[in-house]
Order: C-alpha cells, then sequence, then structure tokens
C-alpha cells in the first residue's frame, strides 16, 4: 500500500464516523512504521481523543519514527483536547501526510508549521478533494459561519410529494427512506415547517437499523401553533427548538419552555431565512436538514440560502395543478433569478433516483 | 465483418431514415457475396421501392449466389410495390439474415416460408432487439392498430414548465430542443391543446439543420375556439387537423374546412383519448407526439393512454404553487392508480437530463 | 440524426467494404435533403463507381439542392472513373461535408477547393479520426509509397507458437483464428518464410464463413526451396509470388514461372526487408500481413520495417527455452533498439485477449 | 453507513496489514453502538491482540449491547492470546457480523457456534467474497497445508526477459517493480534459483519507500553452489535458507550455517517441487514468491505446483531465440498438459500491463 492507500484506508474509518463528530470534523488517522500498520484511530466524539491520539495509543512505542496519515491538518491549539501536534512530536513521529488544512482560516497552516519547525517532514495534499468532500458541511461552516444547509426532497418526476387528494406515503421506495435517515444522522438540526408538525405529527428522529444521531428538531412557526401535545414537544428524544417572531404570545412562549422546548423568536414579524441561518449559527448549529413541506423549501429556494439539495425521484408521474409541489408558495417569478444548480451525482437507488444537487458549481 | 456486423450496418442504414417512411417502417438492407459488399439499399419513402430492391439493384448480377441482410421480413404480398421475396428469389440469392419479423401478425412469418420453400437458407434473429427497438412505434401500431404515444415534457427539476409569472423560454438547453425536432421528425402527428394554440401561436413544425418532415398537426379543442388567424390554420407547412365535438359549431366547421383545415367532430361533449386515438388510427396515423400543455399531458396521462415519455429536465428548481405543471388538470387521485413506468434510458442532454421512460417495462 | 449520425452511417457502410477496394480506400457516402435520406453508396471495388456516384444515383432527381456526407474528399481528377466533384456540381448539390482530405498530398485539398469554387458549402472534419483509422493502410500507403506492414502472431503468454515438441494446434481460439481471417480479407498480400511453407503446406486463403478476399501470397525463399508441389503453387486460389536472391536458380526460377509463379530475385544473396517492400510497393501491393513464422517477424522487428501488430494471445504459458519463439532468429540485442510500441486496443476474444500494438505513438 | 459500509471499513483495514501478520490472516474490526463507531480494530502482528481485541479496547463500555463487524470468525480456542469469543461475550456485545467463516475446517464455524450460544446475533457472509479474496493465501494454506505459491514475471510481450546479449535491467516500468515490492512485503518467502543468485547477487528485500516486511530468502541449489560471498549469505536482513540435496558437500553445510544460513537437504539428488513445497509448509511458510529465473518458473509450471502468477508485461518486443525465456527449461511437451489459466485481472500500471492469471478458475 502506498501514500494513497494509507490515506484512503483513513478516508474510510472517518466516513464511517460520519454523522457523530460535530460540531467536530470526521477525522481518521493511520500509523505506519516500515509499512506495517502500528496504529488506526479516528475522531469518534467531540470533547473525546482526537484521531491521531487513538491511533498514537494503538501504535506505543512503535509511533517513533513512523510516518502518520491523517485526513486534516492536526490540530495545534489547546481545545477541550490538548494539540496532536504536540503528542505527534512527542511520540517522534518522523512524517505527516495530511490530506487538507484546516478549514479555519484564522488557524490554518498553524499545524503544519508547527510540525516542521520540530523537524518533521509534511506532505500535505494527498487524496486532498476527497477530503474535502468528506468534511464539506464542516468547511462551509468554518469559512462562512452558516450553517451547511441541504434540501431533501422526495418527489414524483412530476415534482409531486402527494396526490391531489394528498395520498403521499410511499412514494418513494424504503431504500431512499432509509438514505434520508442517515441523512438525519449526519445533521446536526432537521427543520420543518408548523404545517407538517400539524399535519402529520413526525417524530423527525434518525432511524436506521441500529439506531442513529438524533438531530435537534426545528420548527418554523411565526405564530406559534405548534400543538403542546405534539410529538416533538413531548417526546424528548431529542431537543426541540421552535423558531416564532414577535407575533407569538409570550404566556404560550413559557409553556413551551416549560415543557423543555427552547423557543428562538426574532426580530420581525415573519421569519427570514437569512436571520435563521444566523440564530442557528450562533448556537453551534453547523448543519441543517431541511424536510420541507413545500413552502418551507421554497422560501429556502428563493433566499438562495442552501447549499445541497438532496432529491429523491420516485420514477412515477402523478400530475394534477392541485396536488402538493415539491416547492410550492410563491415560487421564483423570472428564470433570471433561479439559483444555478449543478448535478453533483446521480443514481438508481431502489427504484428511485437520486440526484444530489449543489450551488455554484460549473 | 460477420452477420452481426453486415446487420448492424443494415440497422444504422435503417436509423438514418426514421422519419420518412411513414406509414412503412425503417427498414436497411445488405447483400454480401464472397465477403465483399455488392449492395446496399434503404426505404426511403413509402410508395418507393423496398429496402430489399434498392439493394439488389445496386448488385445487379452479383445477387446471385449471394446473402442479403434485412432488419425486417421481407414482404411476400403485393403491396404498392411487388413482393421483395419474389425478387429475392429471381435475384438467386442464396441465403437471407432477418433481424426480426414482420409485425404484423397476419403476415408474420409468410415471407420467411415463401423463401424457404423456394429453397433459399433463411436466418432470423440477427440483431433483434435493435431492429424491433428501430421500429417500435412501426410495431405497437400493427399489434393494436393503436397509434404509438410519445409524451414530450421539457420542464424543471420540480416539474414546472414556467414560472408563476409565465416565463418559459428557454427551461432546456438548445440541445434538447434540437432533440425535440427529432422527436416531431420521427412521428406521424404533433398534438395539442387549444390553449397552446391560443397563447403560443406555434407552428409545430420541424426545424432541424436541414429542415425534416413535418408531423400533421392535432389541435384538441372540444368548442373549436382556435383562431383562424392562427398559424397553424394559414401558414399550409403541413396539414393541420382539429379534433372537437358536438359542442363546435357547424358553422364555423365549415370555415376551418375551406381554410384547409380537417374538423374531426367526436361523439360527446368531450374529448375521449380513447375515441381520439381510434379516429387517428383510421385516418392513418400511426404515431403521435404529444406536446402539452400540461392539462393535454394529464389527460393521457390519467387514461394511461401512452407508450413512452421523454422528459428533458433542467437543472433547476423553480417553485411556486401557481407556476405551471408537467403536469396539471386533475391528475391521479390515488397511488394506485398511477401508471407503472421504467426508466429506458437517461442521458446529459447539452446542461439537461434527458429521460425515456416507458409503460410497463419491468 | 445529425452532421455526426450521417457521417456515422457512411463510416459504417465504408467499414463494411473494408478489403474488398484496394488499391483504392473504403469510402462511404449518403446524401440527404431535408433531413431525408434520399441515397446511400459506397465505393465496391476498383475501377467500379465510386462512393459519391452510388449515392447520387439512388437520389436521383433528389440530389439537388441536398446534402452529401462523404468519408473522404471527393476525387477531382480523371480517374478510371470520371472525378466525383464534376457529378457533385451537376447533381446540384448544395452542400457536402467532408471527414477528412484525400491522403495522396499531391492532389489533397483539390477536391475541396474546386467544389468551393462551384459556390458549393464544404465543411471538413466531421468524424476525421474514426476516417483516418478506417483507411489507415491506404493513407500510409499514400504518404510513404510503401505498403503497410501488419505482423499477426498468435502465441501463448510467454512468447511460444508451439511447444518444444511442436505442437501447435489450437493454440489460440477459434475466434481469433477467425478474426485473423478478417486481417488476410483486408490485406493485398500475405508474407511467409520459405521454412513455413516446407513445414505446413499451408493455404494462406481467407476462410470466412463466406469466403473473402485472397491476398497475393508472398514467400520469401532466398535459395529457391519452395516445393514445386507446394499448394501455394498448385492451387491457383489466388496469386503467388516467391521472393529470392541471386542465390537462386535460373532453371528453377523458369519452373515456377511456368507454373504461373512470379519469381521476384532480388539484388543481393539475401533478402533485405526495404528491398523487398519497395518491390512490392512497385507492383502496387499497399498493405502486407506478415504471418511468420517467428525468423521472418524477427527480421521485420529488427528492421523496424512494421507499422502495426495484431497479437492473439492466448492465457497459457507453454514454457521451455526450446520451444518456439513468436519473435526467434537473432532478435534485437541492446534494449535501446527496442522501437516504440503502443497498445492501440485491446479486448477479450474468445478466450484468449486480442491486443493491437502500433509503432511511433506515445 | 449499513452493515456493507462497516464491513467494507473493516475490510480495508485489514487490507492495509496485508503482509505483516503471517501466519495469521490480516483482520479488521469495528464496534457500532446507535450508528456510531466506538471502536476499530485490525490484528497487527501475530504474537500481538487481534482486530477484534483492539476495536473492544477502544470501545470500551460502549461496547455494552453493541455490534461488532469483523472480517473473519473469531476465534473460540486458546491461541498465543485468549480467544475473541470470549472477549465479545464478555463485553456485552449485542450482535456480531461476520464476513467469512475460519479458513481452518477442524474450527470453521465454533466462533459462530459459541456467540450464538451465548445469546449472541450472529450475521455471516456480508462482503464474503472480498473477505476471502484479502486472505486468499492463508485460506489456500488452511485447506491445503501448502504454502500460497506466486510466480512473479517481468517480461516482454513476447516472453523475454533479456536480450540475446543479457540486457535485462529496466524492461519494466518503476511503477511494477515498486508493485513487485508490495509482493515481497505479502508473502512469507521469495524463492530463487542458485543461477540468478550467481549472476546477479540480488538482496531479494522490500523495498518500498518506507522499507517493508523481508521475505524469507530460499535458493534452490541443488548442488551447494551458492557463494559464501553472496548478499544473501553476508548481509543478515532476513533469514536465509538453502534448499539441496544429498549431492551437497556436508562440509560446506557446516560453512553455510555458520553463518547463520540455513540449508534444507531433500532426499533425492535433484530437488522437486513437491518435496520442496512440503519442507516449507513444515517450517510454516503459508506463502512464497518464486521470483525466478526462467528454469525455476518453468520447473513449477511443469509441476503445477502455483496458485498465481502475476505477470509484468513491457509493452516492447525483443525477439532472438537466444534471448532468455520467462520459462526456460524444458517446457511443457504437449499442449494438453498446459494448466488451465483464467485471467483474473488485468489492468495498466505505469507503461506496462499487470495480468493476474489464476489456476483452475473457470
Ligand atoms: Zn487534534
Ligand atoms: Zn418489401
Ligand atoms: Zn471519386
Ligand atoms: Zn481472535
Amino acid at each position: 500500500m502506498d501514500d494513497k492507500g494509507y490515506m484512503r484506508t483513513a478516508l474510510q474509518m472517518a466516513e464511517a464516523t460520519k454523522g457523530q463528530t460535530t460540531p467536530n470534523p470526521a477525522v481518521g488517522a493511520v500509523v505506519v512504521k516500515e509499512h506495517r500498520v502500528v496504529g488506526f484511530g479516528a475522531h469518534l466524539r467531540a470533547g473525546e481523543a482526537h484521531a491521531e491520539r487513538h491511533a498514537l495509543t494503538m501504535a506505543g512505542e512503535k509511533a517513533y519514527d513512523a510516518t502518520i496519515y491523517v485526513t486534516l491538518e492536526p490540530c495545534s491549539h489547546q481545545g477541550r483536547t490538548p494539540p496532536c501536534c504536540d503528542a505527534i512530536i512527542e511520540a517522534g513521529i518522523r512524517r505527516v501526510v495530511v490530506a487538507t488544512m484546516d478549514a479555519n482560516p484564522k488557524v490554518a497552516g498553524n499545524g503544519i508549521k508547527k510540525l516542521r519547525q520540530a523537524g518533521i517532514e509534511v506532505d500535505v495534499g494527498v487524496c486532498r478533494e476527497a477530503a474535502e468532500e468528506l468534511n464539506q458541511s464542516f468547511f462551509h461552516y468554518m469559512k462562512t459561519n452558516q450553517p451547511y444547509v441541504t434540501l431533501k426532497v422526495a418527489a414524483s418526476i412530476d415534482g409531486k410529494i402527494a396526490t391531489s387528494t394528498g395520498e403521499s406515503q410511499w412514494i418513494t421506495s424504503s431504500e431512499s427512506r432509509a438514505d434520508g435517515h442517515v441523512l438525519r444522522h449526519q445533521h446536526d438540526a432537521i427543520l420543518v415547517g408548523v404545517n407538517t408538525v400539524v399535519a402529520d405529527d413526525p417524530k423527525l428522529t434518525t432511524r436506521l437499523p441500529e439506531g442513529g444521531e438524533n438531530p435537534i428538531r426545528v420548527i418554523l412557526d411565526h405564530t406559534l401553533r405548534t400543538p403542546l401535545s405534539a410529538q416533538l414537544v413531548t417526546d424528548k428524544s431529542a431537543p426541540t427548538w421552535i423558531v416564532t417572531t414577535k407575533k407569538a404570545d409570550a404566556h404560550r412562549i413559557d409553556e413551551f419552555e416549560k415543557n423543555g422546548v427552547s423557543v428562538l423568536v426574532l426580530k420581525g414579524e415573519t421569519i427570514e431565512v437569512d436571520e435563521l441561518l444566523v440564530q442557528l449559527s450562533e448556537r453551534g448549529v453547523t448543519s441543517v436538514l431541511v424536510e420541507g413541506g413545500g413552502t418551507i423549501h421554497d422560501a429556502f429556494l428563493r433566499s438562495g440560502s442552501f447549499q445541497q439539495i438532496v432529491y429523491y425521484m420516485a420514477v412515477m408521474l402523478i400530475g394534477g395543478s392541485h396536488a402538493p409541489d415539491a416547492f410550492s408558495g410563491m415560487g421564483i417569478s423570472s428564470l433570471k433569478d433561479v439559483p444555478r444548480l449543478a448535478v453533483h451525482s446521480w443514481e438508481k437507488l431502489g427504484s428511485d433516483m437520486k440526484m444530489v444537487l449543489r450551488k455554484g458549481e460549473e
């Protein structure tokens, strides 16, 4: 195995931890001495050991004179755990291979510099693209201080999420629905409109075969119509935040707070997407999965405040001008304002097609 | 080159003539003697020589003791031209290789039988699948006596054909639009609703770089609202048929007829898709391209009366519950009634995605 | 179908005639008017009509104002048939689409010029690469005045063409052997050493299912040891030429000539590949398929006088330092003299692997 | 990530350790709880902790009620380390996912049985094929009690390993040579003939960028001609074994032994491959890389005592009946005795082609 092979192994381990490390990125590490792996590691949870620590621990004394492969530049500053650069230097590592630099522009390059000053050979850029793709929401957050927003859509080819009589169950296949739960596992927060809460009383939890991380559940509800009996209020399986406006009744706010639900009151009488994202960012949310309904999707589309759309397209046509649209509400009135999208990937998923669309790519 | 190679050559020639032979199928033929091609031919226009004739003419005396590759079983009955089987026998052909049998169940196999009775070796089935795909609308028509119906859709990912303010120009790319003109070239008739005529005053002609076959233009118009000044009425670039009901004013019917427009009056007060297709079939229409608008598409979708959907999907999201849908009208109310579709092919076409959906496939 | 589609059709037709037009190239033509094909043609045999003629004949009056697609620049000079440019101009063709220019540097561009002077629109370069690949041996001959030399090898992975006890039958699969007959069909001459004649008494004819063009059979025999009873001398199924040296007995030369075998006496006492190729070229041979044995292959390898190697590799290992080599004789002594080869293509063929190697490519 | 995803991660880790665990197989393990990875592990060296131990150690208390993914059935018997099944049961693991069963027929299934008896859910067969490919030499050894034999060949297309004047340096590309060192890293022993030792005085060590595992160096030398000054005797970089026969001089044997070289004296006067492999097997060698020269390769070919051939084919033709062959010696005299081979994979590697051939596959 060569540099790329070891880095791909570290990336594969990091990939397996995607969704469980927030607000930290997923990171993997492999320590290799004389072409023998002597340590594997990955960051498993914020506040716990970094990937490098785990790998160096497994390697023990064999780390001396060895090479460490890390998917992200080792940290050089004291965080909740001591800096990995120090651990690498202390262990006597001879060479560090890094996939990509730290996403935080304030500290990017500092770790590499520190390691080089300690006489360690550092190579940067092995499998860079895959490493950036792995943590793209983290990178976005670090660069913009805004959460990474993914819109999730499950619709027919003609853009319908239900029939005109409201039938919507099982439009997409079980494979797509399972994949949607992976998205929940990988996002800090999930966001829906109050209409969805009233209509469906959803749980918005991650229901993978073995469970999964439940995201913070965010309800957009400018007049605070959410029922106190909603599962999101009562089930306590994950934090629930209601975003509302000054139209909300103060007494009702208290009731929610008493029930353990946080209520965020925005300044105006309507919920502006930009203001919302600033509020979420300030509360440490690095990624948001927007699950609709149609008017919420439409609001994000119109504001341009999203990075990615994961579109599960069922191979069916439903038709009907009154059948609910994936993006309803006002829509974009002029084609020149339509955001520029690119198909990042598309694949068959069960009986559906899954498309990942990204903004601003060529 | 082996049997498959020669048959593929014949198929390629037939493919090049697709759209110009109606109501006949596209057929190609190659005559080979001692591994030398001695004749190429294809059927070029109904009423003119069949593919075999052209190829035998080019071969001349060299056809004696040669092999002929034909993409469709040679005809054995007198039509507008004498039977090809006779020509093959007279020419002294030793072996006939056929891709697929005649589509007409009444005569299928007769040509092969006749050739074999004349002592000619006949092999059937070389490249059969490609030969059937080539002439699938013809095969459908022969088997069902109904025209092959293709719905053509050009929409955004979310199923919109225009913004809420009606902007619709250039949603799809120039490559998709050119491909759409190939569809017109390849169908006998093109069908739109009167609303489209009133709103856009379209020509519905085939505008490929070198022109192309104009389909018969069919307008669904149950109250005969089509303006007499519409281009479809005045431009004479192709026949125009208006399909209407007994609600239509007799005097106005006369006026259209005077202008060279045929008016088909159906029995009831509404246009039923099934009755419509019977009428078209009786007038020799073997294939229909339905170009919308949304309510027309919806009617065909609901009736299930279509074989294929060619969907040009622009990589954009428009949104808006009032933005026009690709399939508007009533839609299908219950998911159990949604027709079973399969993705026959999908590809990138310019900046769009082109999907071909077929009914009833696995 | 667009320009590329029509040109690919013309190329496919030309491909089907490969091997039957020598010393002329394979050429195909399609005439299209208003998106309808009105004529197909290909050059079928030297001395007969060119591709353009056939296509224009089929088109008749419909050629007026039409476009013709030709895989090679139309000829402008009187040959065995009158110039195609004149025919195109007379037919009233409006546009000519050409894949690639004439290979003969003396006349290249003349046809295009003449057509343009007649006011015809000419587009050059559509599918150029495929058109050059199609006639690459012709292009080579026109540019260098030397025949295009293909070495054909059928050997085990370790380069053996027989076991140490001489077993060589069926090393390669029936698919490879059939493909080898296609090579014979496509070359003007086939060349073997006298040892092969003495050992195997081969026919060297083309035995495809429907026969095929037999190449001129060339025997390298510097002392004129070929038996008068050899099939190559007696069977008359194709011309046989023996290339010999002044070591040959004059009386024996007479005997061969009486038997209808041409004897070419080279100047020296050994057969030099370069001199040989000049002689073949002067006799109009544009392409030679060298079938071995090992010392003949080796001589061509060492002289560098070849353009292509078609290598059928059986997935077996035979071993043995005395088992006959595909390239035996002296071999190349220094690695710096080894000719630079590139893998033009490789594919599975039956149970073998087929590699096409070309000289001088990157 | 689903079952397959986690197992692929474990396999990727095991792949990275390939070559460092002998005589044990490479094994990887991942512990997952509620869709969070809580432990990664792999077996790093024989005698040290098994993969499951490492993963459970990293998981700590989180292993309770978790799932463990292991690429090989957990061991149930006391070896140099205590049985992994016990550790899994003690840790409170709820579910075990296994890629493939133990290769040793005597114990295969015992681990699974033990786990199930302890009430643990066990799923077997996830990514089985990849798991078997990963450790195929180990599986072979366990089933047959014979080392897995790989013949490594680097030759020209025509099977030559040097020119007739003996030039052999750099026939294959640097990429192929590096890949050859990966093979050394992954085999227990490397085997050459004494002629190679005399001619080249090789080291036969693994020279990857970061070093690598040096295999035991085995010299076949039936008269004990190996020079005492050979690097294989003097450099001590890895064990060297000389395999000889009773023709060997006893005094000379002593001298080698004094120099730390083991001498294995076979029974007869020649070295029989079968006897050799039994001897190697008894000394714990599970895999052998045969690097030649030609007569050694030929001996293994003729005896049929090999499982795999890794063939680096330089895109060149050298020619010459006296240029050394990849498989020289006697070779196989009759085609019916040629071993049945299949192309397991082929790929471009640098400027060469790399083929992996396997015996006995369809
Ligand atoms: Zn760190
Ligand atoms: Zn006919
Ligand atoms: Zn010409
Ligand atoms: Zn164990």
